[in-house]
């Protein structure tokens, strides 16, 4: 099948995030890239769904893994009645979107359209599977397009030669924004926060825009202000996981205090995705919180003695004041305009249809 | 021999820290505590520089080993000729105090002082090791004073109830600190940022605060802005490696940022020490650059990919619009009026007599 992920890095290419094949879904475990490359193997939506829940694939990995596990429920009731197969659609679309809270809705949206194109599939007497696979692959190309588009805005507010600092791991638009520079004769270099306590900066942002060529450093968590002081930063750039409609901006725990950094030392923060109808504040977002002891580890090793307490919440939310633009597939919107991003007379339909986070 | 450390947490006691004996200068290995606990064996002066190059112990920790090793060398000399131990003397008081070059000055107030009593004792017939180990004793045990007199002003600007946030290991203030406010009856929780790269918040701070009985959590360095926002956070406090006398502080690379986070959120950010002569300013202060790949591993577990590059400064510079206080064994002074530490007559003679960081 043609792909529209051709020269991308390893880590964004549809086969390496998740991929449905023979009654399995292969997630890559991106808990343990680059050190390790492993492939969870599921056989069942559940086991799918599990792997979400374990943080196997994050930020926009979720959501193909979650399209690829409707795959594996579609062929896990074939040959049974239409009504025992909607049955099982139904249950694993409520499953698969549930896996973490904080995305619930937008997952939703994703496992609904799939079980949409299965049932129709079914009644049409096709194959319920292939349906929904090739239909996760076409949203995914979509989403590739969008986030291209998203890329030549975000690269056009970067100079010629330039420093972006990242956070977390903003998948498929670190690649796109250094193809895009590229084509554009801009010379970026990537500094990557390393992202405690998964390292996401560190294992993924950085191999990503380490594979696409860029001059990549990573620096822990604690030397971003540092490093913007005495070296060079020329913008804060993420991804998020929810762009609230008042411009709040859920992502990453850390973020916040890199935007507030950013605005100490007069850096413009970019975050690129698209604002989300369903989320009209940070009240409408549940923050995830996770296993409390799991920052008292790093890659697997304890770091505080036993009777310390721990905290995990996943995300955090950096308000308007401290976002410099919020940047789409449809322009550079101020974050406090963002209702301008729905004026298009098919936009609401648009984004509810295929909509996938462009991070 | 009676010491001043009883009571205090199991890294506080000189014992733990660094200590003469036998011909061998044993040093806690704080770059893997708690996780193990071993002692690092030093046999000469040299192995002990090294040591304290490869961080083996740090904070005030240094301090403490620098003394020990300048016994250790004169140990080593015993039984030559007076003029051939003064020169060993002298050798091993240039080399210690140029284990790390941003604590040179520092570091040579001790080992100067460790070769003065060294010489003074072979010019008296005595012993130079137990003269220069008794000395290092003395030392710390007029720091620990002094530290109890910082860590009471310091007290004196918490609520009865609160949360402390630290960062980095403050070594001894941190125990002195939790010990005055069980004394005035003060219950203190503290929140330890983990202080990459090497852990020191989430290994020894955490540890000291749990010893002490304190509700002890770590959080990693990047939650420090959630955690103020969402959590409760009274006071944020660090020791400091230099305190310049215009106010410019230089601590663990960390500092900055949080003290940044602190006056975003409208928290004081209190800094205990004293200021140093020999610092007029951040520009005497040579800040360490280390091993760049150090900070791409966690907890000895590599986390970036090849080819990907790191950075590493130890240490950063907090200007003293960010500071909101200077705690001090002699009182509470703004960043903005540290001559008037020197103030009392005596003041300049003791500071260079007896100087060793509170912190």
């Amino acid at each position: 099948m043609a792909r529209a992920d051709e020269g991308l890095a390893f880590l964004l290419q549809f086969h390496n995030i998740a991929w449905f094949e023979n009654g399995v879904v292969r997630i890559l475990d991106r808990r343990v890239y680059p050190g390790v490359v492993r492939f969870v193997e599921c056989k069942t939506y559940g086991e799918v769904k599990q792997a979400i829940a374990d943080m196997v694939t994050q930020s926009a990995g979720p959501y193909v893994a979650a399209g690829m596990g409707m795959a594996l429920a579609a062929y896990e009731c074939r040959g049974r009645t239409a009504a025992e197969q909607l049955a099982l659609l139904s249950g694993a679309s409520e499953a698969l979107s549930h896996a973490r809270p904080t995305t619930v809705q937008r997952m939703m949206r994703i496992t609904a359209d799939c079980y949409a194109a299965g049932k129709k599939a079914i009644e049409e007497g096709r194959d319920a599977c292939q349906a929904i696979f090739d239909h996760t692959i076409a949203v995914n190309e979509t989403r590739y397009r969008r986030i291209e588009g998203t890329a030549r805005h975000l690269v056009s507010l970067f100079p010629s030669r330039g420093t972006v600092l990242t956070q977390c791991f903003g998948e498929t638009i670190v690649g796109q924004m250094l193809k895009v520079a590229q084509l554009e004769n801009k010379r970026l270099s990537v500094v990557c926060a390393e992202t405690r306590p998964y390292f996401q900066g560190a294992r993924l942002t950085a191999s990503v825009a380490n594979d696409m060529g860029a001059h990549t450093t990573v620096i822990t968590d604690n030397m971003a202000a540092w490093y913007m002081k005495t070296e060079h930063v020329d913008v804060f750039t993420s991804a998020a996981d929810v762009i609230c409609m008042d411009g709040h901006v859920v992502n990453k725990v850390g973020t916040l205090q890199l935007a507030i950094l950013a605005k100490h030392f007069g850096l413009p923060y970019f975050v690129t995705g698209s604002p989300d109808w369903a989320h009209p504040d940070e009240k409408s977002v549940e923050i995830e919180m996770r296993e409390p002891e799991f920052p008292l580890q790093a890659m697997g090793v304890r770091t505080a003695a036993q009777g310390v307490h721990g905290w995990y919440p996943s995300f955090d939310v950096t308000p308007p004041e401290l976002v410099s633009a919020v940047v789409t597939d449809r322009g550079i919107f101020a974050p406090y305009d963002l209702h301008r991003w729905f004026d298009r007379e098919d936009a609401r339909e648009e984004t509810d249809g295929y909509f996938v986070p462009p991070c």
